[in-house]
């Protein structure tokens, strides 16, 4: 028995996300943990439990039936470990769940490790509106864009949204699953899943066959946030399971984010108390994302500006004739330099100046706005 | 010729935020500016041109005619003087002009320093969205509806919104104009006006029948930020008139707050930058923003939350039991305990719990979820 095949082993035996477990394997090694198990008898001789199913197991078997599917089991000191999954040694656990998983069955192309160098969370609501939908795609596809690599769960509503964005701009993508790689939650996503496998990752700590349950979709999300280095949550209600992904990205210092909507859509109110009460950064577009996410000053994002228009750079003066400058009908100099406030002398030089500019024109008797809308 | 005259007579003169006449009376008195300047002569002993028209002026009889018209004028020393304005001496000017104004010319029934005492200016982009405008509405009401005063620049889009919200919740509301406050600008809006002026105030620092123009604009958005105690900004494209106004806010040390919206839509594009990258607050509701424009402590908002339900309040055991009960077919605990991965016996001892609060119910050969939608 070798540490990865007590690995397999353990991962059968609790949930995932035990901290007993994680905090015995973390101290003891995974190898002597499995002996400690099995050799553990009562009194009267009879196998407990634990040690009884330790028993029934053949993970040498298991993992060679995976391999035969195209599954292989990923774990601490593999060149495709990623090391992000580490810091869950070091984080409080949330509901009593935490630490490093045992490993990660995973299924896809890519090297798990590699693909995580710059990875994005992008998740959210299962009950996405359309907004969220859209946006949540559009992010994933500009991060996609970007080189960074989209990790979300496989869920309704954002989560896919969030795939399909990626895979839409041919970008690497990897959905973290509450169940067994082998199997598709929600089944209507099986095509979706089996393309992620092709081209993506598909990653979980749970055995193959394993049914995904609550507590193993709480476990789940601090993989998502451990394996990336920021979470962007798009639509969240607030008892939306997207803000226990936050939770944990806050926990784990990751940068956390939110993508703001609509007031009056019960969909963002979570989003928008992430930002207001936790401090996570509001996140328009994937290049804002991206500037939070990178490396410092990889990625610095342009300030969204509109365009310069020659009115932009007149001198106060020259504004203040401008704006006494009827629009239609031509006023004599006399008349705009009462209006203006300012003498007739000066406003003839200025309507002179403005004139080459052709923010105003001469008309009949006197000046005018300039008609040209591109030069105003 | 005394300061207050000296004064309205100054305020004819020159631009407002005219930043050499607001040094010069801060430094001098308005008293004895007005009288350098009137006295001022070139070598030929003509009048200058401010000379002459300080001659031209009777600000007497300006006073006079505006008080027959139920309309004051309010300057520092006065009972009615907001002090928040005076902090506009201690600020760095925008665009070169700033400075605490001369005085303002006030009509309406309320006390503008006691109304000017806990107040929110609430602005925003004429081209409002209907989304904008209705949410500017609600926020306005809200803070009527918690005893604040709502500030707004009476133009159109999110301004007018805003004072229609607040006069709707029938609290008090003050128009800041960039023009004479017997003028009515934009004029569509004089019925506006003339209620605002009869149950709340409409306010400006330029003299009776002066003109809008846009240096007087941006020199009215430091008003409206200086008599407030934070600025909320509901819709802002990236080039809006209302991010001015948050500048003038910001430089304040007033709190700057914003209303998020759709990251689709270029209305909301200039707030979601004061978010992200001016540290603005982000608020969705008029509660939040009484939170941090009230002293401290006197509001605390509630964190939204939905319902606690029986589900919430489950141990890590029985989440799991209650994960493995199927919704509909009944199934034995011999089955349920197969699922949970967890020993039949103390299966039974978790399913008659959970039955205790309906979460699961007994039915043909075994157990299933409650059916009792209030109680999951």
């Amino acid at each position: 028995m070798n540490e990865r095949l007590a690995r397999v082993a353990l991962a059968r035996l609790g949930e995932p996300g035990d901290l007993r477990i994680a905090e015995q394997v973390a101290q003891l090694g995974a190898e002597r943990v499995y002996e400690h198990i099995r050799e553990e008898q009562d009194v009267a001789g009879v196998h407990t439990d634990a040690a009884a199913r330790l028993h029934g197991l053949d993970p040498a078997r298991e993992l060679s039936e995976a391999a035969a599917r195209g599954i292989r089991f990923v774990c601490p000191g593999d060149e495709e470990w990623p090391r992000g999954l580490d810091d869950l040694d070091n984080v409080e656990p949330v509901q009593r769940r935490g630490g490093v998983p045992l490993g990660l069955w995973v299924r896809g192309p890519l090297r798990l490790a590699e693909a995580c160098g710059l990875s994005v969370s992008v998740v959210g609501s299962r009950s996405a509106t359309s907004y969220g939908g859209a946006v949540a795609a559009d992010i994933a596809a500009d991060l996609a864009g970007h080189g960074a690599c989209v990790v979300s769960g496989a869920a309704f509503g954002i989560d896919q949204s969030a795939h399909r964005g990626a895979l839409a701009a041919r970008g690497p993508t990897i959905a973290v699953l509450a169940c067994g790689v082998d199997r598709a939650y929600p089944s209507a996503h099986h095509r979706l899943l089996d393309y992620i496998g092709e081209t993506g990752l598909v990653v979980s700590e749970l055995p193959l066959g394993a049914a995904p349950t609550r507590v193993r979709f709480l476990a789940r999300n601090r993989l998502i946030a451990a394996l990336t280095r920021g979470t962007v949550v798009v639509e969240a209600a607030v008892r939306s399971g997207a803000l226990n992904t936050a939770n944990w990205a806050e926990r784990l210092n990751r940068v956390l984010m939110g993508v703001p909507g609509p007031v009056t859509s019960a969909s963002s109110e979570g989003v928008h108390e992430l930002i207001r009460a936790r401090g996570a950064a509001l996140v328009a577009r994937g290049a804002e994302v991206m500037e939070l996410v990178a490396p410092s000053g990889d990625f610095l994002v342009d300030l969204p500006r509109g365009p310069v228009r020659a009115s932009d750079v007149l001198s106060d003066r020259e504004r203040q004739v401008l704006d006494a400058v009827p629009a239609v009908r031509p006023a004599p100099p006399a008349s705009i330099a009462r209006t203006a406030g300012i003498v007739e002398s000066e406003v003839s030089c200025v309507l002179l100046r403005l004139g080459d500019t052709g923010l105003v024109e001469r008309g009949r008797g006197g000046w005018r706005r300039g008609t040209d809308p591109e030069r105003r």
